[in-house]
């Protein structure tokens, strides 16, 4: 490792005072103290006594080179804002940077204030070492359980996308965010820098990335800490950002660096927010020191400080190998743990002079615990936008239209709050949600062309093209206590999946931590559907969103499948209102029949699933079989095939049953939606035939319901990557769900029709062979399929 | 739309001749009229008559917005491989590029080779019009039916990564890849530039990124089109990158331009890999052209070319509208067909002169059809790495440190082919697979400092913090015709399970094409896997991937959970050998004890699934209760259960039955590795209660097997999402799958044993209480169960 020479760009320096320059180093110096004794020590938290095998934990487990680093940015911060009464909030993007994180938070207060068993004295200081990556305790990265923090680090590369989530609308707020140098060469870091294109200096808050190169990952140099300084500068001015360089290792030359960017930094922010004209280059901090900083310089002959060896736990063998102790105990007392913290373990005036009070506190920063500040959206009635229907399917509409109207009156009842976004990857027209553009516009800080249309620089809908950003901006906008909606094409969601993930992870936790406040829901629209890709083919067809979210934590995910416009209505408010959860809503733009009155459809949302008496054929009679549906496409060939059977098997009772929100179908013990038995049995028979048309994978189905009476009469149609560039109704033959198929189906299902039908069965097959041929000649669907209706 | 003057930066323009001028531009508007007519047109292909309304498809799909800029490249290129014999491919990243590569490959005769019904003639001109997003035919992408591609394009962002994984080790080849402005701002593409710090001058081909700025997506400006040119050159050469522009819209400017620029660029190209020093900055060209270039410059009053309006069809209603009609005759007509075309329908020599011979044709680029040029890797003998087993579980290895030495050997064996790569996000070495760098290095063109290990030019491992990268990378290495394998942390390959469902569909449809020759399947080892993320937590645990790609083809997906060390080489040998697949491959990184000596291994490997007859109690009679496995963690803990029965409940005849290859548990109708009912039966019994302990969660299992006779018998444990920081065997505990709670299972679920072995149920459930009051005083596991040992 050369140690980088200390430089400082920007204006001439703010010199720190002697005692100022004292302070911030004693704070530093006690959070590195705490850092390495989270990694390393049961017992002995002060060093009272000479460091001994047994008080050294015997699994060594975290992570110490990024801690310093970190813990120099944040008692740096720390000074700014008691010196400028900033409202800041820290978004920590290095992976592990938990033990940082926890020792600041335990130095300010806020952590104590939260989890007392961790107070500020000797036995707190204990519990605060012995928790840390120990069975039952906190783990490595910035969890939850940290307060102060929106953003866990564990699966990199989203710190950036958080931080402009968190500015959004907040506009009295900076959003410092520490870059790892390995988290910046993931995809989702790398296109995270755009964020400022989209941040209006007027209307919303400022974000500060400090990019921190240390220089090294797991075990790999870094790409930005390597490349010629005249190549990182151009990347980060091509960002438009206006980089200031602190590098070195110096600690008294560092902290005058540090103190003198930081103050150019914020005059540089409240300038650019007073200010007008075009999008501005944000300032930014590049600080470069060595890994591991202030640790081993060298272990067992080889160079660690300043190295990739610095990554994890420098000293490994510490219970073993007395060398090892004795290197760890000089490293804990190099930082002077007498001089930081009294006799009872507290932290001295000296350590906690800079830290400022309260809510400036980055650890007990509101923003960072959003529910506390979060209203409820002003939901306007969905009946002034629910589609008339007089008979079922008389009429069709495109139920995305509709809800782009009823959030048009969602953006406008909240106008004054300016607490809801909608964000999408270029495809909220696409999608037929355009007329919000009659109440906001797209944020957008470029300059515009005559030809553009709903740009504006305060806008509130967030179109770019990348779901990672839109998946980043929104979990960093609802942390902070706002509303949204992602919508989404179905199966480009997928390119998130690792990003819901984490973010369910983090809600599930979330709920068990009595101080973090209920956030409002994480809201997909996923829509451009695998039925419904006619321009487009197999690439654009997956139905898998479904499945992945199913894996996860019951308590969190929620699916819903509203078969209409009013029942999307329906379910779009519900998940408005809804907190701490995943939702997704699958639901269609083409037009589609409206099956439900707004009554109805409320009624129906309500109970998730029920028996559409009007659809069935003898409703009052035991059914001969079940047509079960979940998902607008396959409803449709339900009642399509219902049809058929009406005039072909006259004599036959089909009941209907329609699945809106699809975690009814689990037991009670495995989903909080799950039916009982009872309720199961009730709707579905204990015995009969269930034909079930199921929008997405059929197997998802047979895992939700095999722990059921009739499970083993259950027959799935649904999609099986079968896919193509093709008419809608050439879908569904291609995947056995057409309305002939299910016909086919029922005859082959139900006890001896498959004797007495062979003549409507064949008819059936015939159907599907005339379709194929048809589709051939002609490049659409049979008229007969195109202007089928219930009515 | 304002157009941008014509500029061209760079050493001065090598004008072309008239004469070269001419033909170029006859073949970029014979393929922007075949661009054109494959939208619009089922019928009168050469305009012989006028435009009718039934000429016209009933359905209009397809994106014109971009096509003319893709002509324009791809006839310049094809200009320039001509006069200077160039080894070039073309990525098309522009999602709806299909129209153009079509267009360009009907016309340079490589696509009429492949495609013998669309031959050079009118007929067969008609056969490409009509196909063209029509049922049965191509979608609006650049499908595997396109020669000379290897990158689909209807997900947008991995057009770099792609050109970067095919231009490593092929020194002679130039990979022209354009990029489309809304394409550059997705995160993998963003991090893609970087692809230039891992390929070296000397040992690989060149990557010539084409930045196309057509201003517009499918609704918004883009970003890359609208920030200042100075930032955007700021952006570029920070990438590493010498760009040269050519901006305009008249097309005599432009050729002269282009030309200019690509001769410039392709001398930078020769100039970097003749010479020696740092890594270059590599040249590129920013194109910046009006969207839908040649197109309807207004329709209905409409400003269309230039804008986003012009992103798919730009006159949307041609049969009904007679105005339509005529506009799209009159753009047609425009490029003057009947001179491109003689009256066959065949292209005339003014257009074709500039294309390219035979392979130099970039459809017919035997590297964009990788299974010409695979060779079979040199594959070791595995038998040389396998451990050697005297008694089951009588020593303990680690599976992947093992397995790192023979990927090493792997290396050398074939090391003069260089055909064979490593791709990990900074994780070899963590994954304990560092033993590959005793034959080879990483991938690096930056400095080195004197504390780097293992880092060299011309390396054939890549390692960069981004599972996009290295997803990306190896999909271009593998379609060109190479091998490979991805070892990754299991929870964060999520990250790629969107591109992992394209590479999945891709080579579904490639399977399906007869001039598509097999490649190497796409190989990943999983580890640092759910059950061992001692240094991690919640974050890090998800086991989900299987699910996801099991909702996959068939056709194309294996998953194997070798549950040792000799497993785990069998199954890595085999899957390296075999073609067209998504393999994956979970195995831990932990020492694991050796169940299976090499011989064994392989058998039981080749099985997929069978009985260990060595861990039953009784082989030889009627088992009471089976005791299943599959993964090295639920291994262990059911051989322990087996030792606790042995103990315990020593009457009991318990079968244990490990499963390494998981498809082999679906029926053979849905998948070609599923069991028969019979082999089902054999192994798991017809009606004794299967316990099945299970890496993942536990409902694929019920998934895989719920149409077998015995389903109702299966109990299966697995992961359940209670991830945590905690120890190895305590995260067993959280999930129920810990040897105690299996007996407790047994005890449950055999008839009778409830009744009789009430104290062994008492004390398993006790031990588990002991577990956790040991963990929460000590840190680490009972010693009972850390040094368990089967034998």
């Amino acid at each position: 490792m050369t140690t980088p020479p200390v430089t400082a760009t920007g204006p001439p320096a703010v010199a720190l005072s002697e005692e100022e320059l004292s302070r911030v180093d004693a704070l530093w110096r006690a959070a590195n103290y705490l850092s390495a004794g989270q990694i390393y020590l049961l017992d002995n938290p002060l060093l009272t006594e000479p460091l001994r095998a047994e008080h050294v934990k015997p699994r060594l487990l975290g992570h110490w080179g990024t801690s310093p680093g970190l813990n120099f940015v944040y008692a740096h911060l720390n000074r700014l804002i008691s010196a400028h009464d900033v409202d800041m909030m820290f978004v920590t993007g290095p992976g592990h940077g938990g033990p940082a994180l926890l020792a600041n938070t335990w130095l300010e207060g806020s952590y104590p204030e939260v989890a007392p068993e961790a107070a500020q004295d000797a036995e707190g200081m204990r519990t605060l070492f012995r928790q840390f990556s120990f069975p039952g305790g906190v783990p490595s990265h910035v969890a939850p359980q940290v307060p102060g923090s929106i953003h866990e680090g564990g699966e990199l590369g989203y710190s950036l996308a958080h931080a402009f989530g968190a500015a959004f609308d907040n506009p009295g707020l900076v959003v410092a965010c520490v870059i790892g140098d390995g988290e910046a060469e993931t995809g989702p870091l790398a296109t995270g820098w755009h964020g400022n294109k989209f941040l209006d200096p007027a209307r919303d808050g400022a974000v500060l990335p400090v990019l921190h190169l240390n220089g090294y990952k797991i075990a790999n140099p870094t790409l930005l800490a390597r490349i010629p300084g005249e190549e990182l500068d151009d990347l980060l001015r091509g960002y438009g950002y206006d980089p200031y360089y602190v590098s070195g290792s110096d600690p008294v030359a560092m902290h005058q660096a540090m103190a003198s960017a930081l103050e150019a930094v914020l005059a540089g922010i409240r300038a650019i927010q007073s200010g007008g004209g075009p999008r501005p280059a944000w300032p930014m901090i590049v600080l470069r020191t060595p890994k591991g900083w202030t640790g081993p310089s060298e272990v067992d002959g080889k160079p660690v400080e300043g190295t990739w060896r610095a990554h994890q736990v420098p000293l490994p063998a510490v219970r073993e190998n007395p060398r090892h102790l004795h290197a760890l105990e000089a490293w804990l007392r190099s930082y002077r743990p007498e001089e930081l913290f009294d006799a009872s373990g507290a932290p001295v005036a000296e350590v906690t002079a800079v830290i400022p009070r309260g809510d400036r506190r980055m650890g007990a920063n509101p923003h960072a615990n959003g529910g506390l500040l979060l209203k409820p959206l002003r939901l306007p009635d969905i009946r002034a936008h629910a589609v008339t229907v007089k008979e079922p399917g008389g009429t069709g509409t495109e139920p995305t239209r509709v809800l782009g109207r009823y959030l048009r009156d969602v953006f406008s009842a909240n106008d004054s709050a300016r607490d809801f976004r909608l964000f999408g990857p270029d495809e909220t027209a696409s999608n037929r949600l355009d007329a919000v553009y009659e109440a906001t516009a797209k944020a957008w800080q470029e300059a515009t062309e005559p030809v553009d249309e709903h740009l504006a620089r305060d806008g509130r809908v967030l179109e770019v093209l990348s779901e990672h950003q839109c998946q980043g901006w929104l979990e960093g906008y609802l942390l902070t206590g706002r509303h949204g909606l992602f919508s989404c094409y179905e199966a480009f969601v997928h390119i998130v999946d690792s990003m819901v993930n984490q973010h369910i992870k983090w809600l599930r936790v979330h709920r068990e931590i009595p101080w973090r406040r209920p956030v409002a829901s994480l809201n997909y629209l996923l829509t451009s559907h695998v039925w419904r890709q006619d321009h487009n083919g197999f690439s654009h067809q997956d139905p898998g969103f479904i499945d992945h979210v199913a894996n996860k934590s019951s308590e969190v995910v929620r699916v819903y499948l509203p078969p209409d416009t009013n029942t999307l209505l329906s379910v779009a408010e519900h998940c408005l209102r809804s907190r701490d959860y995943v939702n997704v809503i699958v639901a269609g733009k083409n037009e589609t029949p409206d099956w439900l009155g707004a009554e109805e459809a409320a009624l129906h949302c309500a109970r998730g699933a029920g028996i559409w008496e009007w659809a069935c054929t003898f409703p009052y009679r035991e059914p001969d079989v079940v047509l079960a549906c979940a998902g607008d496409a396959p409803t449709i060939e339900v009642l399509a095939a219902v049809s058929l059977l009406r005039k072909h098997l006259p004599e036959l009772a089909v009941r209907v049953v329609n699945v809106v929100d699809l975690m009814r179908l689990q037991p009670e013990s495995e989903h909080p939606h799950g039916m009982s038995d009872r309720e199961f049995d009730a709707l579905f028979t204990p015995d009969r035939p269930v034909i079930f048309a199921y929008h997405g994978y059929p197997w998802l189905i047979h895992r939700l319901v095999y722990r059921r009476a009739n499970h083993a009469g259950f027959h799935v149609r649904g999609y099986q990557e079968h896919g193509t560039t093709t008419t809608p109704f050439d879908m569904l033959v291609l995947n056995d769900m057409d309305r002939f198929r299910l016909v086919i189906d029922v005859i082959d299902r139900v006890p001896g029709l498959a004797r007495t039908a062979g003549v409507v069965r064949q008819e059936m097959a015939t159907a599907r062979e005339r379709h194929r041929h048809w589709i051939r000649e002609h490049g659409e669907d049979l008229p007969e399929v195109r202007n089928w209706t219930w009515a």
